[in-house]
């Protein structure tokens, strides 16, 4: 697995009962493959991973495998105690995942110390490879520089970071400079919020839930050839959605995918807010300007 | 089930290579039916519940309650998710769990209403009765007199506030003077460190994890009888260990469990700090002052 | 004063070795009067307000006041005690400033009652029109609906809402649906990185430091002459920039105001970062290609 | 100055109006002189001093420091930007301080490199030396050991630490054993609730708002005889004060100073909670219990 590109990440389809819907899963994952991203990844905060227990998990990475063929899978695997996070590490490669992606758990008393322990424990338990996760707006915890190129350079199972942490840019320069011993390729998340800029500094790709991975994909290949203009040309165009959608709370983005013909409901789980009718109706309008006559349910031409 | 008097919160027991220790727990559940408690809450805040994983929690209620024997068994059930919680509870009550312990949890934009619909949820998954704590320093939840009040009131099935909102005296009589259609006991944590003062305020007992709960049962005893100057005299004489306890990390409440016999190893899960030497040795020293030539592993006269 | 179009939140200049540059805030406030915006808003977290002695804030106040001649100016005034921010509020009163902008301040234990203690107090204190700011963000505390519609009923200085709680829009929708007994008007901030939706929402429109008024001026007069196409071309046209500025710390924003030939020098008090040379770079070609051959330190035609 | 030994963080005493009362601030001090300690601390978080402006902080040093006579003040001096600390420790310099005390302040990007740089600009503004508070729960800032160990091997003007991230005991360790370039003394806060335990660590006293300092200099005197069963005496008969004055709110402070004749009223700032009815019979019961007949306006005999 390459850890280039476009690896979305999934939302996780509710029945109207909130109970799991492994038919729209199927479907979802199958849209990403027409799409031709170059991974998925599964149970992260848009997956609303923390309201699922462990078996229910599981059966989310189960279904996304089986429905990937050939596209790897890629498994959020974090939890509130080393073994835990083991053994969710362990259980996804055990339901056939290529890879997992950890964030770190905020502590009481924060360490750079119990950070890298956490990180090296899981690699110790799986021979997954890992995307090291650096959001600290949903983990508390800030990694300073030199922790994550630590854990870069004494940790081989680290493949990939997943950087997220505003303002990006810069980080993303200090990363790619820093890492001397060893370089892993550096995606960016937020939504895609920061895109343009994040291309321009060096990430290597995205790794976000934006609704519409086809627009993402048509940067990066703009920006490998270097052509920047149709790069801020296509962000431009499609950053009101970007904006709208990385608003808080999931259920603005299964509408998206709901309308794409992906997953049969915008259902999230309690005590997450549903969808506002007004907000709905402002994405349907935001929708049909930016891509009017589209079937939104097929790849869409960028 | 009575929920007054004293149920200690049971720390879960490790073997040292963190795997849990059922035949500690055993033997711990064993320890407090000697003692005489009027029952045991398990995966609390000190029985690490966050660093387990679902199987392991069932494994835990399961283990506690064989050896409770006829001695309830409150099991802690809160989740990030309504619906996760609702799992949990209903896993405890089939693994015989007489009521659960329910904290709400810290949104991204904290609501009143979605805190009551939570508790609602869960009393509707369950016919089990339901401890309400209120923990604001481990749940980032503030719950105000009104809402509190209004949770007792709607849902019959909540049977015990947990006070643990500081400074609890005056919450525990403002709890008191408010509840006026339903009454229910109310009990407080933090290790009893404001014991005295919480029972003056109205407290009918402890749900704390102090490892002598006889401490605490003498001291419900002399304010059942109004024998204050008793519970101001037992309350002084423990409360440097009681002080000690309460400091964060429970690697030293496990080591006073594991000096009593209860627990083979005062093991903690990773990241949770192990037990430094120098702190180990302050505890020996500080028991032994208190409690000189005692038989730690048999119930304490006070 | 009207608390509707733009009203900018401004910078505060500092020289290189940080003190205050009361030239620079003269040439600031002068390209704000020659943009035609509605009033300019001094001392808010883009003011550096924080890190202000109270000496310096009054210096700011008297210079802004003195260079806007006939432009209304808004003084943040919030503290972390009632007395303090009414001390503050009667210097900016006399200081002469038109309004005051107040944001709660988080406590250790929030309370809905406190927060309205907070803004009855500082109404009482000076007779200026107060701008209730929400932004959860920067300063830790959600208020609810009902609370702030009750502030808005019962206080009649209270003459705006800043809205910056995202999701805005339904918020938004809410509060002008909720004022039934007064109705004051809505400006919303966040860069601008919500302004269509805002508008689209019946935002009034914006009270935000985005250093091109002119834009959000233009978005203002199509919103209310509902000519939506316009403004969502112009927030597209612009929003790569709105994007870019929102990120975290005050330098972009004054490098933007520096190349505009209204501040000296972007230099930001520490422990604020300094301005990164590689996104220097970044922010100075994506205004190349926004606003080509522009002479940005004149208004701009949108 | 020493900076061991007991030195109290004095409450600011305000009159029914919240305006400060200097009278009052006169007397406490002159109470503190006659009970002997080593120096007495202003503008602590007890002191309410972000409630404070920056005219009124100056007035409460200079009352402080005019009644002081030989007695060493020390002064709060945070801020949350190096400038406007640095301004502060000037003004407490030229107000006639004989030393500032310093907390870093929470940054939405933590940094150590950024707190050292906070400290490092402080100690060039002055020439007084510099007490380092490390207190987490009210700073947000979790210093590292080998952070807090450069600052005071880097900085000559730090003199002393004040130690309060909790547990204290490891860490007071852990500094002792660490100051191998230069060594420091370490005083403990937290209302000397770990006050055994912190001595036993090899702290050199107390910088705390315990409102009878004749206690914790009776156990500081006995630690340096080494009489450890008379600091566990004292330590055990006062505990139950201990606990109860360090609740959150510092009301129940301000009403023992009042009971011991020393300022005139208990008024909290507001938004701070005044002292609940039923809390201050509480404390004057306890109070009766441990110094039965005492004339708490003299200095205690313990």
């Amino acid at each position: 697995m390459n850890f280039t590109g476009v690896i979305p990440i999934l939302a996780t389809p509710f029945h109207d009962d909130e109970s799991f819907d492994a038919e729209s899963m199927t479907r979802l994952v199958g849209l990403m493959r027409r799409i031709g991203v170059d991974g998925v990844t599964v149970l992260g905060v848009l997956g609303e991973a923390n309201r699922l227990g462990d078996n229910e998990r599981e059966r989310v990475i189960r279904t996304a495998v089986d429905a990937a063929i050939d596209l790897p899978v890629v498994a959020g695997a974090s939890a509130s105690g080393n073994r835990a996070a083991c053994d969710l590490a362990r259980m996804a490669e055990s339901a056939g995942a290529s890879a997992i992606m950890i964030t770190p758990h905020a502590e009481a008393m924060p360490s750079d110390e119990r950070v890298f322990g956490y990180f090296a424990s899981i690699t110790e338990a799986t021979s997954l490879p890992v995307v090291l996760q650096d959001h600290p707006a949903s983990s508390g915890v800030h990694m300073p520089l030199e922790l994550m190129l630590r854990i870069v350079n004494e940790l081989p199972a680290i493949s990939c970071i997943k950087e997220e942490a505003v303002p990006t840019p810069p980080k993303i320069r200090a990363l790619t400079t820093g890492m001397k011993k060893r370089r892993i390729p550096i995606l960016t998340g937020l939504g895609a919020l920061y895109g343009l800029f994040d291309l321009q500094a060096g990430s290597h790709g995205f790794n976000t839930g934006f609704a519409f991975p086809e627009v993402l994909m048509a940067m990066v290949d703009a920006a490998n050839e270097e052509n920047w203009d149709r790069v801020q040309s296509i962000y431009t165009r499609f950053l009101p959605l970007i904006v709208f959608e990385q608003q808080p709370g999931v259920a603005v983005r299964k509408e998206i995918l709901r309308m794409r013909g992906a997953i049969a409901d915008n259902r999230v789980r309690e005590p997450g807010a549903p969808l506002n009718a007004a907000v709905r109706d402002q994405l349907a309008m935001l929708i049909s300007t930016l891509l009017p006559d589209a079937d939104l349910t097929a790849p869409t031409l960028i």
